[in-house]
């Protein structure tokens, strides 16, 4: 049972990584278009997303993201033991799936990136797009649970191109990008200014939408 | 209740504005091709409408524009006291998403843009743009109420493309679009034409739809 | 009652036309890429067809198409008195869509196309588009009928590119987009032609059709 | 009875055939970006797959794919006379969906693809491609059956770009798309190596996904 909620949560995530880190290789082998090249990253990660969830969901939740579970254990809906261990299970997950998709597009499979994304307004990006992940997920449990796989889809689909950092949004899949040195990439010096951003957004997100979904509004 | 139905409202329409004004900033960012940006635009403010629709609409009905407020509010379905709270709200709601997106697009914070959007056709392409809007959510409500989230925003989405003005019909898009001097802004001096057509747009609009979905018809 | 069920069809039918003849105008204008502006117009086909059907449905039955109301006056269930009214209503509510969509492009109201669209290979093509229309309408209403509009929005926005006529697979958008010299315009030469196909994959596909889903296979 | 099912099934494949080669034909012919014609193909795919699995569905399963019949058979929920039947009839009617598409384009009809598509990175990306399909299945079929289509049609259109072999995922897809030799084409003398792929990918997914899925883990 618990083994095979923590496999969800690392095929699920090793997905997610196949999903945004090859689509971003496909592109950028086929186009010097940069915006063609995010519409199509942006498309497949949404696509990618809308899969996971709505299959595995049953299974572990499809968290797929340390700060969804870890959400979910501070709002008392997930057990602190399964979080220790939901979080490296996500990690690895991630940097399989990543090394995956290297051995796909017959690339190296150890890489580093070289793609800076740092500096002050991205870190807002992230702590913002954080905040709207969480908004997502625990209004749409809220208002129609059975539509959070496609709200999820959307908002990532949508906030790829209404942030500035491209909304990693989860610490998980930016360590997992440090390794790809390819479109989806991010340096691994920059790694810990966004989950810095990304914890940030968490403990900003759940007492305001606490207020804002508490339950004598509805 | 009220206050979180007021901070609904305002936050929807900043999420709008940081979807419309942050993907069009992004899009004109990485390529010279206008109808590519547009279509980025087009997708991001379509999955934007998706989700704060479905994650609001149980607070405050998501509105998230004056004149679907005052539409409801003429129809007798929403309180004229609490038409009065909503317009500003959402306007200053929609400056802030603005603002936002300039933060996280490392631009200047507050700009006026400098983008004509004037002439008799967009004011009859905003008339028609409003009509349009009003027709998805009072049919979609009668026809098939869970449905609304995605009317409006695939509604939107192709109006961006079959409209010349590209669909803002909604007057606190339209003034919050004034302060950006990116891809998705509009001259402040047109603002009042595009506000008028869009009232022109309701006032013409509910008698038609009123007598075409009247309930005999059913 | 019957008056609101015509001016359903008129209305759906301009809307359609808009979509169609409007996006076209509009991604014609933003790109050199072919390719690019038959995307923008296939998605906001696909959008605007996803509106009208779900909005109108309940209406008129949402045909908006001659080939649509004929079927279903040849299998019985549309009374021939009221296909008498829907077709012309089509054509005329089709021809206003693409002078409305003039109008807001500040182009010529009246025009005429030059777009040739003729040859054995189109023919075929609008044969197989409308047995494809009718295969999603008739098998969608056996199948899942709430999933109608999306099956019709998802199979032309398809069709647009798999096949060489880019599916009209409607007399009265053939009709109309005759009217107008832009991207999604037709040759008035060529629209009979077109038509002509069309009625024979009406023809081929109802007892095709009813076999494939008799009652007794289910 | 059976009749249907089987008509239903070459039907289905070869509609597949024309949607994924039609599609590639289109885009090919409009525009040098070739990351815009894989865009234009994987959407038309995706609307290809979600209309012929929803209409289709009720009458045959819809399975359009020799490794998912094999896959129902081999868990003991597809009699293996039919199987029988089945596959022959997916691989005639995806060549004549083929042949069809060249007819509507005015290419000659009997082609051979000249198409490199081979090396191991190709085949590990067809044994995932395949894994991700049954698992999109046979987990949807488990966690919510009505969105099995949406499923199928997100998975193949995100997996056209996150494979570096743009997931066949299908021995009857592989076969036709030998017989054309334009965009989607594949040498003839590199199916079988993707037919091998894929049916290792049916092997090895087919434990997996029974203990990841077994029903106590509900």
């Amino acid at each position: 049972m618990t083994a095979q909620r923590l496999a969800a949560e690392a095929l699920g995530t090793a997905l997610l990584l196949i999903g945004v880190v090859g689509s971003g290789i496909m592109a950028q082998t086929l186009t010097d278009d940069t915006a063609l090249a995010l519409l199509a990253n942006a498309i497949a990660t949404g696509c990618t997303l809308y899969f996971i969830i709505t299959v595995l969901g049953p299974l572990s939740g499809a968290h797929f993201n340390p700060v969804v579970t870890l959400a979910f254990a501070l709002k008392g809906e997930h057990p602190w033991s399964l979080t220790a261990a939901y979080i490296p299970v996500q990690i690895i997950g991630g940097i399989a799936g990543v090394w995956l998709g290297h051995v796909m597009f017959d690339l190296d499979i150890i890489q580093a990136s070289t793609t800076a994304r740092t500096g002050l307004n991205q870190w807002v990006s992230e702590v913002f797009a954080t905040f709207g992940l969480l908004f997502v997920i625990f209004g749409g449990l809220r208002s129609r649970p059975d539509a959070v796989p496609t709200l999820v889809a959307l908002y990532i689909t949508g906030a790829y191109w209404f942030t500035s950092s491209t909304s990693f949004a989860n610490p998980a899949v930016t360590i997992a990008r440090g390794f790809s040195d390819t479109f989806a990439g991010i340096d691994p010096a920059h790694i810990a200014g966004f989950i810095m951003a990304q914890l940030v957004g968490l403990v900003l997100s759940l007492p305001l939408l606490a207020w804002l979904f508490r339950s004598e509004s509805h």
